[in-house]
């Protein structure tokens, strides 16, 4: 069932303003380069500004007071997001409840908001909650005592293992895990003696969790990731760290154990985050960038051991003259030994 | 049940020429150090040569001209990938047909070649296709509309989500997740909406992906992992990637959001690779390299950021010499004050 | 239920010695800042020695000698391995015995020890083995002719591939992966042939296995994890590797295949190391290290490519300074050559 909508519909529901006609039908959406009739596209990036020119899209969605070469326009003041809404109400349909499926495990003192959906082939333990239109998929396992709250979607073979909290609207990739235990040992000589670790994780509402990512449960206390806090693929969160919120966590990133991250604070790929360290608000680390102590606020960080951005692009930059700088030196050593030996002489 | 072989059999399967008896019979293969009677071994490094001497195996693969000292020998131009092949031949069986066991999860629509295997514990979602003597191990999850060609094997708990496409002779190690979510996020203020992933994956025929490796599939249209592939374990592919045929994607590697890697490209371990570049063909990036921009095919690279590999070489050689330049530097600057100092005065 | 001791009782548990009141009853275990009446707490870091004359406690683990400040204490050598002792003793709990629940597959020709837990939804195959008291979690999967010993914990969706063998008192965090297939391929022209990975892994006692973390079979032999060594999620180790003796492999470790490493080392998180290397005895390889080589025993490395951690330390310190050094050069370079010329017309 494809839904159509008026261009003027579209700009009630995303809160934006039409120039031009605002009865021509959209049936969906597509990038400028490759939009056809009965599509609207959009303009985020002011260097593709020339492209609404020639897209054949019916529509173009872009920021208030851009050219739009004749084009039907939607403007409002961020587009990329207004493709994104649009992109949700045209491709994605509430997932149908399916109750508790036959297959499904579900144990004993669960209790089920409406409209949740148990696939065949999940496992749910005892004094569960899950709340309303959640959707455990397939291979799911849902440990003894787990909350979980409204409107989530559990992956296939993703696990929550016992009484960690879960908020709402929260997602976890396939074979997510959240909950297992933090990475503890007391030395006792030569061997490791395993620490109980008899905390939990909570996820706060609006958090997401990548495939295969880890988020280990506290040793006593909680692992915390706040509200809307976005996890990618492969992330490992140690125990005891608390994630702020808004993040941005992506791939491979690793953040061992007791580490604080502040608000809004982005992580690129494969950053690697060492033990009881402080990251401040909105701080950005680089890809494969590694923090080995406390951040300030307000940064941007790159390289291992992190520095500034700016300072470690110089660094960088230089990196690969140091061999001639290398040769450089000895011959200057040189040069100054022989005006030494002819200075003597004289 | 074992199978054994002539020396000529072995010859012919494989395509080589026996050099001494063929009719020695060979019932299994070992390496040159620790083979005895009834094996036959391989010479693929030149280094262990004069190993063969010394092996007890009844039979060696070579290449051809090599010094046999008076052993039975198949000569054949790869003699490793002949080892493989014997391997293939002696400890390999075809998967027991099993059908959809009971305790199998199979949805409506589900279409099963001949001799497919579903073992109880998988579950297969509504409308997929699976092809011939494909065999879907306890806890591997195959949402939706999914088509999986012939000769696949899907290990326990690997997940392939809804609408994705994998062709022929293509293994899933376990764990491992294809068509998860893209990691993408239009900003809105400070918070970040979930951009619907509506695209897919393709896996086209002959590749391979590693235990807990993620594909993620893409927002619009296909992440694409060309014929003959390899990923291995825990490497991350993000949404809207391309990758070319015969490529080595090693362990733990990451590449970002729409990146282009050409064909029979090498990622060794840990690599990272970020979003929107393009890599040529036949590249070889170095473990734990950092891929910053786009990179020029037939070449080597290593380094955080990525330089050429002898330029890397001499670079990470200098480096441990830097304290040392920097003193020497201090050094030199005081001769040349001294002598400024001396000039002066004269 | 709650469990109550004399500090006595507890001080025999953990042979310590009390100094003050024995018969003080303890239920429970706190961190020194906010650890309540009925607790006992723990000093283990000198550097908060301060702490105890304030805390709520009413008893402290502390080492010989040190100051009480009037408390009831038990002195012990290992504070802190007796506080991990005594929450193994307040807070954990033996697995209620279950056997082999409705919902879970088991194959034929099965040994199951006495008091074993097979959760609904986890999956044995053929001709396993699985010792006394230990517990298979739902959607786990053991495949065929696997051996596993006494008192191990497989969690949810972790995987154990066939023949493999697993020691006594091992732990399986959820998804983990111990078999899969080496990264193995013998090159035919551009493209790969698989290599049959017809090896396994064994795991000998108290090793433990972190979330979706990889462990490949051995090629043709055996890929050996040795008594008591501990990985982290999402560490990768490949074919053939032997990892010695109460090792540390912290997140995100990747091992290439063939590696030896020695007893009693610790890789801190994100540590690469390549293939056919041998690291010795007692090394610990800083955070991000990369190990290109074989590392002699009883050392501390960092960096990548890895070198003695104090080296390390001098050149990333100078590290920042490289882009002055390199004007610095240019202007010395300047001097040098103005003094020459100087010199050249007297």
């Amino acid at each position: 069932m494809q839904i159509t909508k008026t261009l003027q519909e579209l700009a009630e529901y995303l809160g934006g303003v039409v120039r031009g006609d605002g009865s021509v039908r959209i049936a969906g959406l597509a990038p400028l380069d490759n939009a056809g009739p009965g599509a609207i596209t959009f303009l985020a990036n002011p260097k593709y500004a020339a492209k609404v020119a020639e897209t054949k899209a019916d529509a173009v969605l872009m920021a208030p007071g851009g050219e739009a070469y004749g084009r039907n326009v939607i403007e409002l003041a961020n587009p990329y997001l207004g493709f994104a809404k649009l992109l949700t109400l045209f491709y994605t349909r509430p997932h149908p409840v399916l109750g508790v499926m036959p297959g499904a495990i579900v144990g004993t003192n669960v209790t089920l908001g409406a409209a949740v959906s148990i696939h065949a082939g999940a496992v749910v333990g005892a004094n569960v909650t899950i709340g309303e239109r959640t959707v455990i998929y397939p291979g799911a396992v849902i440990y003894d005592d787990v909350a979980i709250g409204d409107d989530c979607v559990v992956h296939a073979n993703a696990v929550v293992r016992e009484r960690c909290r879960i908020g709402n609207r929260c997602k976890l990739q396939p074979g997510a895990v959240i909950g297992s235990d933090g990475f503890g040992y007391a030395p006792d000589g030569s061997s490791y003696y395993p620490i109980p670790q008899i905390g939990i994780v909570v996820l706060e509402d609006d958090v997401e969790v990548g495939a295969n990512a880890t988020v280990d449960r506290a040793a006593l206390e909680v692992t915390l990731i706040k509200r809307g806090t976005k996890l990618d693929n492969l992330v490992q969160v140690a125990h005891n760290c608390r994630i702020g919120e808004d993040c941005m966590i992506v791939s491979q990133v690793g953040i061992a154990g007791s580490s604080t991250i502040g608000n809004h604070v982005t992580l690129a790929g494969q950053v690697g985050v060492v033990g009881h360290v402080s990251i401040g608000d909105n701080v950005i680390v680089g890809a494969q960038g590694g923090v080995p102590g406390s951040l300030a606020a307000n940064a941007y960080y790159s390289g291992s051991p992190a520095m500034p951005h700016k300072e470690w692009l110089r660094v960088m930059g230089t990196l690969p003259k140091l061999p001639d700088m290398r040769k450089k030196m000895t011959e200057l050593e040189k040069k100054i030994a022989g005006l030494e030996a002819l200075l003597a002489k004289e």
